[in-house]
C-alpha cells in the first residue's frame, strides 16, 4: 500500500549554496547526513508529511554527479512511502515493471529503498522507500 | 507559511497509456481535468496529503510540449501549497528571487499558482499553490 510522497530527492552541486536557497524559501534544513552507499550528503527538509532531500555527490562516479554532469542541477527522483517494501516489489517484478533494485537496500535515515527504472514510469526516476516507526 | 508537497507534476504523452503505468503501481487516478490556461490535461492522483499530477500537452506551443522534445517525459515540477499566495509571492520578491509570475493565476482544481523560476532554485521548476477549503 502507498501512504505518501515519502521524499522528492533533487539534485544540487553545492549543498551548502543549496541549503541557503531553499531556506530563503520558506524552509527549514532540519539535519544533513552523508549515505556512503549512494555517494551523496544529503540535507533533509521536513515540509508536511514528506521531506525534500538536497543531495550532493561527495564522488564524481556518484549516480548524482552524473545526473548534474548530464542534465544539469534539478528533480531527481520522487520516493513513495509504502508499507511492505518486498511485498510491494514483488507485485511490480510480477506485472513486469522493470526493476533497479530486485531488493531492498538502506538509503537516508535508515529507510529501506528501492529504485523502479525510468523506462517503465514515464521517465520517471521513483523510489520505493519503507521506514520504521516514525 | 509552507503546509505540504501540494503536488508533483509529471510530463507525459499519452495520458491514457501513462494512467494504466500510474495505476499499474498501486495507485488510483481520482479525476481527469483539462487546463487550457496551460494546455494540458492533467490526471490527479492522490496520494497522502498530496498528489500527483500527470500532465498531458494540448497543443504543440503548449509548456510541457516544450519540455518533453527537450527533455522527454519526465518530472517536470514540485508545487508547494502554502497559506496566502500572495504574501509568499511579495516575501521572494524582496529577497531576489527571479519569478516567472509575479501574480498568482488559475491552475488545475481552481488552486492560485505561480512560479518561481528554476534558475532562482537549484534548477527546480517550483510552484507555489494556495487552495481554498479542501
Amino acid at each position: 500500500m502507498i501512504k505518501k510522497i515519502d521524499h522528492v530527492g533533487i539534485a544540487v552541486k553545492n549543498l551548502e549554496e543549496a541549503m541557503k536557497v531553499w531556506e530563503g524559501l520558506g524552509l527549514k534544513v532540519d539535519e544533513v547526513e552523508e549515505v556512503p552507499d549512494q555517494k551523496v550528503r544529503t540535507a533533509i527538509i521536513h515540509v508536511g508529511e514528506s521531506r525534500i532531500e538536497l543531495l550532493e555527490p561527495t564522488a564524481e562516479d556518484s549516480p548524482i554527479a552524473r545526473f548534474i554532469a548530464k542534465r544539469g542541477e534539478g528533480i531527481h527522483h520522487i520516493a513513495l512511502g509504502v508499507g511492505n517494501i518486498e511485498e510491494h516489489l514483488n507485485k511490480l517484478k510480477e506485472s513486469g515493471y522493470r526493476l533497479i533494485d530486485e531488493k531492498p537496500r538502506v538509503g537516508a535515515g535508515g529507510a529501506r529503498i528501492a529504485f523502479v527504472h525510468p523506462k517503465a514510469v514515464t521517465g520517471v526516476l521513483l523510489e520505493l522507500c519503507e521506514r520504521g516507526s516514525e
